[in-house]
């Protein structure tokens, strides 16, 4: 039986002139990237960049949308309506698409930003309403999303193409949820641990959580960071690591049904 | 001979909970609208709203790039870079695009917004950066830009779409620039006055300038505002008075070579 | 025995070419303005223009914080830290104090806005951060809020000017809080059932809930708007309708211990 | 007789999650600073977080406004009006101060940051502009301005506090004006060559220009970056030079006329 991983990375959250992330490393390692759309993170130069970055190095691209909040990097709650998420979804899609198509590539999925993200894994209103407007933009765009979240499952209720991610680097909860950062169990640092554990994931669809409990999980793709050196000598061992166990690591695109 | 000519309005420059324009009742009087896209005027919600109007109506929309300042109206002059016109435009015509393509629509035009027009439209470093935008996202949009204009001679050089655009209410110099609206012979209000002229646009491609000489225009579509109920009432007067002409009033992808 | 009373409408949210309320004509009416700082509304220039509005009638001006959204109007809760909360204070309220500097003035008070006020009504920590804004900047600063809330008995626990606010418009839970505009019993619009009612609470610290019962409040303030013709009817007649009954109406700072 | 001089840098052009700058090193070697104010960098959490530190080091804080463009980091001219000159400086001014208040400190200085900076040295409208800014606010306020320009004069002319600045690593042309920084003798680099430079400045108000030529300079203040660790060097060198030359170096607001 052949396995297929996805490895992502959040990429293009630089802006002006303010930089952030090792973006030109870890794209050499990822298959998919998750490009910032100028609300919580990124501006149009830099977009065109990271397309172009990724063009060249046949990684492909997904839209990364966020609240509108750059002084709180999107990581802070916004209490939008439904009507809001749609829009900002699509404007977010669209931004990001015209630099895909002006470097003659097609936007692979989309994937939600920080407290937009979170957000979406458990509310109802506003994972249907980041549905609808992946539904009327582009049926076939993936969805990238939480392992086992309500939008991942309000996704395949729609038929939608739903690829669910795992953390190489987090702890889990009962639930399926990640352990609060604050948390005891909370970080798997040592790619020693989290090698296995991701192959565990892949292989078996099973992870152990932070108390030690054996939950299901679906791991089409591991989302991994790019902030500094550490992080992507990390990124090297974990695809080195699935390489090694014959796990083909590809873009999601290539092998979701 | 048939004449045909395209009647185009600025709409969707409300924001947030601001209110600007008779949106809905210049609408009905326009062939193609032009719609803001969140750098000047405008966002998410308001853009999902205009072009779902502009669906329900039959009228044509095109992408309104600004240079990004709310604060201004996009009505300053910004000195940006070649680069930066260029991902700046890329970047609102894909937001706008996205709302269409929702909308089972598509993109007709681009037409750029107060001081980003005004300085394209004899700035060969930004006009060439607006055209290879063009040119990159797709060589069919038409550019819909000022009569006699350098960027128009920049875009029919490349071989692009290029729809030369009069204004119904405003005067023009000899050099085919628009009178200053501080000085003498800036406006045609009398509707009277205003339709006879935009006939001989159209039908002998010659207006007269403030200074009573007469200069070569092209007129495929004629620029009107909704602004306030007189306005609108401008609007009416010179569409009926080009059907009264036996003038076809279509949106210019019909008509334009 | 003499009673008072200060009138207190919320004007300045205008944005760059988007003009918001009928404030020269409010301001006529009210004995203090709450003038929004840039944040979920205004602007540089119409701070200004409303610093100088005040000081040629001789009305008092207050900061009119807001949370960083003028996309949303300041009405979308967003999950800010308590030193987030400080600090937006003390920069709006800067800001503001600049323009009544620059006309010979100084800041009478501080009010908070939409979602930022409604949220500091109940959250201690919250609260807590605006009161410490405050005693930082100026101990002598009067402290705007809703009648009865959380952070009114927090600001007079620790000895700061606390001026109780009252809705001369809207109905009241039995619990001090507004009833939901979405409910029956939501608003008030009748100047003839309004003013007894303000009169009540003003003389008798008493108000009616839309149940009927009877409840405590303190009306050291009464908010009123500005929004429309109908809007500046209804500030009129409350306003002679409280010197009828021969209630001082007067800027808050005059009476306020 | 006695020689004082001052020694400046920008700090706290840190924005939300986006780091920029050796903030913590660069301020102990210098003696005013210029903090961000929000438009062009800076936000409410760094300016608190900056004017602390500032006051922890004894070190004096002046104000850095900049033109409403964080995506261009205040870089690229607007053409903004004098009346929104003067009513964006006060905003700024007025933000600044509040956290100066708060930690019981007082306003030492106003610079103008990037293009603001560079448009104010010879546009006498925008520069009068300010100049009413900071009388209207505080004709104590001392005006940190290029040595030899525009605004320097006419600061004079109306008997402002006027400290005129220096830069220590850049070259300068016949006008007093700074080399272009794409043009050889833009720069000077080496410690050794620019502090015998400066000391020339402070005792004999002399420099010699790029061209090899002798111009009359006033070095009230020296400017200098925390960018990077070799800048951090070159500003410890610049200061150990002074020191050794009996240089008295202290913030200006103690020795200005």
């Amino acid at each position: 039986m052949e396995y297929y991983v996805d490895l992502n990375s959040d990429i293009g959250e630089s802006f002006g002139s303010y930089k952030m992330g090792m973006d030109e490393e870890v794209i050499k390692y990822v298959t998919s990237i998750n490009c910032a759309c100028g609300y919580h993170a990124g501006d149009p130069l830099i977009m065109d960049k990271t397309v172009e970055m990724a063009h060249e190095k046949g990684v492909r691209v997904g839209a990364h949308p966020g609240y509108p909040d750059l002084l709180g990097f999107g990581r802070r709650k916004i209490a939008i309506s439904a009507e809001e998420a749609r829009c900002y979804m699509l404007y977010q899609v669209g931004a990001i698409s015209a630099f895909l198509q002006a470097h003659g590539e097609k936007l692979q999925h989309m994937k939600l930003h920080g407290a937009f993200y979170n957000t979406a894994c458990n509310d109802e209103k506003l994972a249907n309403a980041i549905l609808d407007a992946v539904e009327e933009y582009d049926k076939n765009l993936i969805l990238m999303v939480l392992s086992g979240s309500l939008i991942a499952r309000e996704g395949q209720k729609r038929g939608l193409r739903v690829c669910q991610e795992v953390f190489a680097d987090r702890g889990y909860n009962e639930d399926g949820t990640l352990v609060n950062r604050k948390l005891p169990g909370a970080f798997v640092k040592d790619p020693k641990e989290a090698i296995p554990r991701v192959i565990k994931m892949i292989k078996e669809n099973k992870v152990k959580t932070a108390d030690g409990k054996e939950i299901e999980i679906v791991a089409d793709s591991i989302c991994v960071h790019g902030d500094n050196p550490k992080a992507i000598e990390f990124v090297k061992s974990i695809r080195q690591g699935l390489l090694d166990e014959g796990i083909k690591v590809q873009a999601v695109d290539t092998f979701l049904k």
